[in-house]
């Protein structure tokens, strides 16, 4: 089995490392813009051939995992030089455009638009985790419109690397996955701006941070590169979920100004209950 | 030493476990509201005796950590109480308004106003850990109004079991400790909200969420009886440091509806260097 990665990075470093350990035959070719990263990642053994797009005739399974904004453009590409048989899935954030862009391709068939929720913060070959996908969520797409043998290919891979699966139309997934991924990102981000621009004259107060701040904001250190494109794609649902949470803190702000302490312990209990919630959801570390 | 807990959860239950580590002669003797806690807390190990504030004229050292609401009468009350050696500390997360309540006590010197970093998302004796201050950081406020002997023995106590000392002024803490603390607890319980209230209809959206979700909303599993008392007592720090957090995510917001993702790249990247200030944080877990 020919393996292709386009990306080496985080996620599609991460499928190479498990897919190895399962199926030990496999060679693994990488592709990428950036020649260091492709040398980086034989250096890891995550790939054992550095490849080009003219070398995907003879791939069986391409993954494609880079930044949602130049997906689209490359899946066209990767669509256009396969052969028959092979399976493409991505990896992206966000799944309506990708899937509208390439419903009329000739070689719509051979595609699998996946979305696994799993990932670290940081990116590159050196954040590729073995185990990465254990026990972890790989939502599919619009699988009715990928041929039945490579559902079934993809579906296998997926199993064997430890994934549970969940089919969904890509509408729906971008509207969650703005609430449960996209909102947690911003608010992460945001949460840290704020508190770096009060430190700017104030040097002790990071001292003054423990495991919850921590916590609160890791998602902080998150790529630019890979969030921003994420960001741009799904605006309307980003917006709208935004735009709850703001809601939300205003009115909170507006019950401590009150005084309506007894509502503001209300709205506490009452969210409380993510913690049944998070029971439900499986960890790297 | 004779070590009384007034509040044997959390934060009581672990200083006494690490202290009893320390000074194998210690006996602890446990004082709550609640006769249940005060028998688990037994059962766990935690304290050796239940006491009352009658017995408290034998007490060497007194840790009080019961919510910030009620610790101001009851510190009142212990002041009252104590022999002239007696060392006495809270573990509140604000200062101000208890050292105001108590700086012309007689029995003022007895009390340091103090703020461990530590915790978890907890609470009750069970939720008590051993080490939970190992490598963190103890503040003190207002030392200066400490009898000498008295700061020393603290300070001996906290490095016994691994604490690092930093000095502030009560009001500095409460203004920062806002940004670092406070404010991380609403940002995260307003995200859980954002979310349950969303997921009524729509039962699938938790099958979508990863580790990134549940780092950010961690802190919306806290106790509301705890963090109330808080937010009512360090109101007009936290409706500041709430009015830049929600002043940031409404620029964001527009940045977005600008299409100005140039901006909203810049916003991330700029927030990236939350890794350095975060490497500095010790860990629980």
């Amino acid at each position: 089995m020919n393996v292709f990665l386009i990306g080496v990075g985080l996620i599609g470093g991460s499928f190479a490392k498990d897919l190895r350990t399962q199926y030990p035959d496999a060679n693994f070719f990488g592709i990428s813009r950036r020649e260091a990263t492709l040398d980086k990642a034989v250096e890891l053994g995550i790939i054992d051939h550095k490849a080009t797009m003219e070398d995907l005739s003879k791939a069986d399974v391409v993954i494609l995992s880079i930044p949602v904004d130049v997906s689209v453009p490359v899946l066209v590409d990767v669509l256009d030089r396969i052969s028959d048989n092979c399976l493409v899935f991505d990896a992206g954030s966000i799944k309506e455009p990708i899937c509208e862009a390439v419903k009329s391709h000739t070689n719509r068939k051979n595609f699998l638009a996946c979305h696994p929720i799993a990932g670290t913060e940081f990116s590159g070959p050196e954040a590729a985790l073995e185990g990465l996908y254990k026990d972890k969520t790989m939502i599919i797409c619009e699988v009715e419109a990928t041929a039945f043998k490579l559902q079934e290919k993809a579906v296998e891979l997926f199993r064997a690397i430890g994934m549970r699966i969940r089919y969904m139309n890509a509408k729906s997934h971008d509207k969650h996955i703005a609430y449960v991924s996209h909102l947690s990102h911003i608010s992460s981000f945001m949460l840290g701006k704020t508190v770096i621009e009060k430190e700017k004259n104030e040097n002790d107060i990071f001292d003054m941070a423990g495991s919850g701040f921590e916590s609160t904001v890791r998602l902080a250190k998150s790529s630019p590169a890979m969030w921003t494109p994420i960001f741009a794609e799904n605006k309307s649902n980003v917006i709208e979920a935004l735009e709850e949470y703001i809601s939300n803190l205003t009115a909170f702000k507006k019950l401590m100004e009150d005084d309506a302490y007894e509502a503001v312990f209300n709205e506490m209990e009452q969210t409380n209950k993510i913690k049944e919630i998070l029971n439900g959801i499986p960890h790297n570390n």
